[in-house]
């Protein structure tokens, strides 16, 4: 049985794998699962037929035999359950991994999820400017505290781990935001999070869906 | 050795049990384990002593021996992979439990969170009155599709578990905004968590901790 997931027909980021399904590919590409993608357009995202499978009508889901998830962190820890290579064995250190999985998507994410539907939606009202600096102030604040407790260190607890995966992905969002360039270790973190020969194939991998559907147009 | 939990000292919301210590507590009780909790002030919260524990400077924590936790979502879901009776022992539902834990902090609570921080900080902003529908809509567009997906189900997916356990709370942050008044059923879902025992006893626990620092005051 072939795990499939869903992923967008036309990335809006014009396949810089910022979309969650890159969260999934790469998850998957650690573990050496092979995968199927279901591309969907946003119309066929609303679609019962999707709701049914995400209730929420997003990306990504995962189905595997009768088993269907999504919330990329869910769909990340199943697959680090049920594969070795994401998850430490130990009791505590599984524990911290995961919160950090629950850091990544609960406290870091948020604020700068905020800041981005400010630029979609509210660039062009008159309070946009003067509010800017406060949305810049909850990401940096967040930030300050990751960088201070990365420091030297090459992953945020150990070995790397899915919490590493899904914290990398999410601060991947910043990068051109300016915001990074006053925490060279998180930049240097995010490096090395990209470096990974998996994260590697699952962002060429989500590229050529982009590319594909570009030149079909 | 007894598990220690970190709280405020003096609850922002005056005793209604929205902090998110309220998860933790709840978890405890569902399964029985007794707890031991550190109150702490705004000020110790940012503080070296409790970084070194939390490194967002935040509460709840979580101690048990060397283990040491933080994120309510992460600390829930260590709870419950110890003790029986938060998740599920069938793989596909258990995977699916924790996929609401994760709805409830990455996709329900967001907007939520971001509501009460623009009533908290913009509200004597001239901009506030504008933005409020939008920030409404955002929380509607989620509640929307949590109500569709509950429909008559007594709780998200088959027995009560740790997915509930969080999203009830992160709905609880809503009672009084007014909005909730339109979804009947997550009225009713809201009530039938608050009406477990395990959630009473964790309720009566934090509202002794407010009433004890008021009285000292």
């Amino acid at each position: 049985m072939t795990v499939t997931i869903t992923a967008f027909e036309q990335s809006p980021d014009r396949g810089r794998g910022l979309a969650r399904d890159m969260r999934v590919r790469w998850a998957l590409e650690e573990v050496g699962q092979p995968y199927d993608v279901h591309l969907l357009s946003f119309a066929a995202m609303k679609k019962q037929a999707h709701l049914s499978l995400h209730p929420f009508g997003q990306i990504p889901t995962y189905e595997d035999g009768d088993l269907v998830l999504f919330e990329s962190g869910a769909i990340v820890l199943h697959i680090a359950e049920q594969h070795a290579g994401l998850l430490p064995n130990e009791v505590g250190a599984r524990a911290r991994a995961i919160m950090w999985m629950f850091a990544a998507v609960g406290t870091v994410e948020p604020p700068i999820v905020e800041r981005s539907a400010a630029y979609l939606m509210e660039r062009d009202k008159p309070w946009y400017a003067e509010r800017l600096p406060m949305l810049d102030g909850r990401v940096c604040a967040q930030l300050d505290r990751l960088s201070r407790h990365l420091g030297d260190a090459e992953w945020l607890d150990g070995a790397f781990s899915a919490g590493d995966l899904m914290m990398v992905h999410v601060l991947r969002r910043l990068e051109s935001s300016g915001l990074l360039q006053d925490y060279p270790n998180l930049v240097a973190y995010i490096a090395r999070g990209e470096a990974r020969p998996a994260y590697k194939q699952a962002f060429a991998d989500q590229l050529a869906v982009f590319e594909a559907a570009s030149a079909g147009k």
